[in-house]
């Protein structure tokens, strides 16, 4: 009986796998993406990799249902990925491919930040919950939208690109694509540490980041729950544009909870209740407000999705 | 054989209802909004009405699939109604009574301004779109979200509330829903008339708006396609917060259709050309963008709506 799920999360350094048994992750594991081998090249890694770890565990390929694989860019409805700048991969089909590799099996693809969304609803943060909205904080900001528990992809396979999202007016510098005041500007750990030294430029605020040569969004952080005035001051201004987002997102989707994840949501519970005092600041309009919540699948979230992917 | 479907749009003033034959409208009416009879009145006036019309027409309830309605509040998904200001109700179920009144006949429900969307993609201005995104600039501003060919309502029955969506920081005053700078503010024919007042008595720009003792959002658009100067700096303000919510929404659900409805987008083109001016000045992101267009139902999209929700 095909029971197994196969969650793949291809990104620009390794590969992560996951091997479900209907709701139950069984086995994770992780290969290097050797991009110099090509398109065909790093799908061929995956096939045999799948292959050796079933064949360890006492499966075969006749044990699976399905490969949901996340890829670092957009993909369209019908699977074609014009551009994954992280992979070298232009004008391909990775799903139709890898399936044609694997003896004709099922596999299923979508963006990577929207499939750790779908794995956030499914077993995560958002668990139970029918329509969701992953934001996660990292270098960048990204995220995925599920609505009654299905990815919205969008016509473009654009859909959830929640990081580029304009928050603010009269924003100084540019963002990486090009616009003025996006989310991921403000509320990214770049945009974190950018937004500090602003205040330490523009202000006479004390603060411990003076006696710094360099800092990161983590120290940012750390102060800032130690009360240090000028960190205080930078996670309250990063959350305000955080908590307008959401409350702009929730008169769009609608969702019953926000999960907040990526390396700056480390911050834990602190940074939650923050975002949550401008969300509310934010959104007067009904006190049918979602949850935000922290995620809680870590870098195994992707897999979940893919698993999803195949088992929906 | 069971053919036709029926939408019913009910406003605070008056109900509209059409009678659908497949995808066609083959006649609609309009009947006041009796509000003194109360929930259960107002529905049964809606029964009658329907069942003399079909009569007239030579057809009976055996002859209908179903009714599709719409009622100018928030819908939760098992269709209980909270509240519909304009009608003075509280708590009901509207579409499960008015099934009840109707012997037992599938009634469907959802906000009136979703079921618009719903409508103008089903036959109006989105029409073969997938995913599309009504606006509608009138009194307010509102809207809906379609996606996959269906309706967003939301955890709650809020999506699509894209009047209330922040687009302006250091709004000085606040809008009906105690926010500042929802897009309702500055894009609604309530908005644009408030602008151009402030621009008059901001700034010493010429404009013959400055002879007119009252004026409406109408006699703005018109002096603007007339080159009135300060006519001209308003619609192109309106126009860039607009812009500018085209371009987040197009970031979240990546529609590939924008429809302009309501009274205000009777200024036609001109106004679409300058609303894409500012949506592809703020999502350098992609080319891949959405089209802007005008609605093109008019008042009859929520009837259209109501049908595609029973033929669905």
């Amino acid at each position: 009986m095909k029971k197994l799920a196969l969650g793949v999360d291809i990104g620009g350094t390794s590969i992560k796998l996951g091997i479900f048994d209907a709701e139950t992750l069984i086995f994770k594991w992780e290969i290097a993406t050797i991009k110099e081998k090509g398109f065909e090249g790093v799908l061929l890694d995956i096939s045999e990799s799948i292959k050796e770890k079933l064949k360890d565990l006492n499966y075969t390929l006749e044990d699976v249902k399905g490969i949901g694989m996340g890829v670092p860019g957009p993909v369209l409805s019908d699977g074609f990925v014009k551009v994954c700048v992280n992979l070298n991969w232009k004008d391909v089909y990775p799903a139709k491919t890898l399936s044609k590799i694997m003896n004709e099996l099922p596999v299923f693809i979508s963006n990577d930040a929207n499939l750790a969304a779908l794995g956030e609803a499914w077993q995560g943060g958002a668990k139970g919950h029918e329509n969701s909205i992953l934001i996660t904080l990292g270098t960048g900001v990204g995220g995925g939208v599920v609505v009654n528990g299905k990815l919205i992809t969008g016509s473009h396979g654009l859909a959830g690109e929640i990081g580029h999202i304009k928050v603010k007016e009269n924003m100084r510098s540019s963002c990486n694509c090009g616009a003025f005041g996006c989310l991921e500007q403000l509320a990214s750990a770049t945009g974190i540490v950018n937004s500090a030294k602003e205040f330490l430029k523009d202000t006479e605020i004390n603060s411990k980041l003076r006696t710094y040569d360099v800092f990161s969004a983590k120290d940012v952080i750390d102060l800032a729950k130690a009360n240090d005035e000028l960190a205080v001051k930078t996670i309250e201004y990063t959350s305000e544009y955080l908590g307008i987002a959401i409350a702009n997102l929730s008169l769009i989707i609608n969702p019953s909870v926000f999960v907040i994840g990526g390396g700056v949501s480390r911050a834990g519970q602190y940074l939650v209740d923050i975002i949550e005092k401008y969300y509310i600041k934010n959104s007067p309009i009904s006190e049918d407000r979602a949850k935000v919540v922290l995620a809680s699948l870590g870098n195994d979230a992707g897999i979940y999705g893919g698993a999803k992917l195949v088992l929906s």
